[in-house]
């Protein structure tokens, strides 16, 4: 009522990208709580999922008994994608809460586009679609050799729809991993993930540092 | 080894559109008899729906407890149409059967087009990418004023989602599925659904009669 109005900063939007096996989960759980520690809100959730719809849509997508045309498949990412947009990702932003996601539009680029074969100027549609100009203010790409990726996600559990492709859908889930990283410098850092966690862990301090600066 | 190819004739391809109450599924039964007597195989299916995929995105559209963005509705809608066409109707007319279906395409510029307010470019743009070029080879639209579909189809179950909405929704389907009629001429025909069955039998007689002539 006539009162100053106080501006919220928009919260930033980091993603983190990899195959299974390259240490997204461990470095994610790491980098949440660095963002906490210095003072922001801070929201983890990932893609496909997020939401009520998406993490139905995911267990559709990973479950080996459905089978499904890529075209369909990438439809189903971004249908999830869009609701998590809708319902998590924009109203935390816009609250100024910080959101860190376990995989977003740069894996459907890698797994539908690369892995699959699905046309990378139809995924461009479709991203702009969804997201309609709204890029992460930091994207991390953990890039590691599937043969290494596959040696260490091994074992864990039985294998999803998406882990049971060979080694070939991942050099090629790995090359067009690199293609956005070339298209879009200035986003998405490459984090060479053979290395050891402390090594990378220096590296996402001084990465992740840029964005209080 | 030498001997004459058959070359095989592409089967129909035949929808049913109009809102619920229309009569869709009383005149798809009736129809798939006649064209059984004409000689052909004859598949009947629908959409959302048709595949294993397809089914269960089907449960996901219409329950009213899966809240969901339009857009993200689109999606899962020509998620489902892809794998249909690819397991389904695509296989099934180059065997040169014919398929009835329970609604398709125009649905979707209907309901999410019209009912919700999807882009009709977006939706066109979705429609080229998933048919590649077919489309069916006739299309019926039952077309009612939605105060008479209510009233015809209310009490039989729990609404569904799309149920849920009033007539005013079900006044912008109306509207665009007049519209798609207007844009694709030669393929919809427009049965005017407040007649008597026997006398939509007797128009759906004529025009079906064009498929075999």
């Amino acid at each position: 009522m006539g009162g100053a109005a106080i501006k919220i900063m928009r919260g930033k939007f980091i993603t983190l990208e990899g195959i299974d096996g390259a240490g997204k989960s461990t470095h994610l759980a790491w980098l949440a709580e660095v963002f906490r520690q210095h003072g922001n809100v801070v929201h983890v959730t990932r893609e496909p999922g997020g939401t009520a719809l998406g993490e139905k849509l995911r267990q559709l997508l990973l479950d080996p008994v459905n089978p499904m045309h890529p075209e369909a498949e990438v439809m189903l990412m971004f249908a999830a994608r869009r609701e998590h947009l809708h319902r998590v990702i924009e109203p935390a932003l816009a609250r100024g809460d910080w959101v860190v996601c376990d995989r977003f539009t740069d894996a459907s680029f890698a797994y539908q586009g690369g892995g699959r074969g699905v046309e990378w100027a139809r995924l461009a549609q479709l991203e702009e679609w969804t997201q309609r100009g709204l890029q992460p203010d930091l994207t991390l790409l953990f890039d590691l050799a599937p043969e290494i990726g596959r040696q260490r996600a091994s074992g864990a559990r039985n294998a999803d729809r998406f882990e049971q492709e060979h080694d070939d859908f991942y050099r090629r889930v790995r090359e067009a991993y690199l293609r956005r990283a070339r298209e879009a410098p200035s986003r998405i850092r490459v984090i060479d993930a053979s290395q050891s966690v402390a090594h990378i862990r220096q590296q996402l301090t001084d990465i992740a540092g840029a964005l209080w600066r």
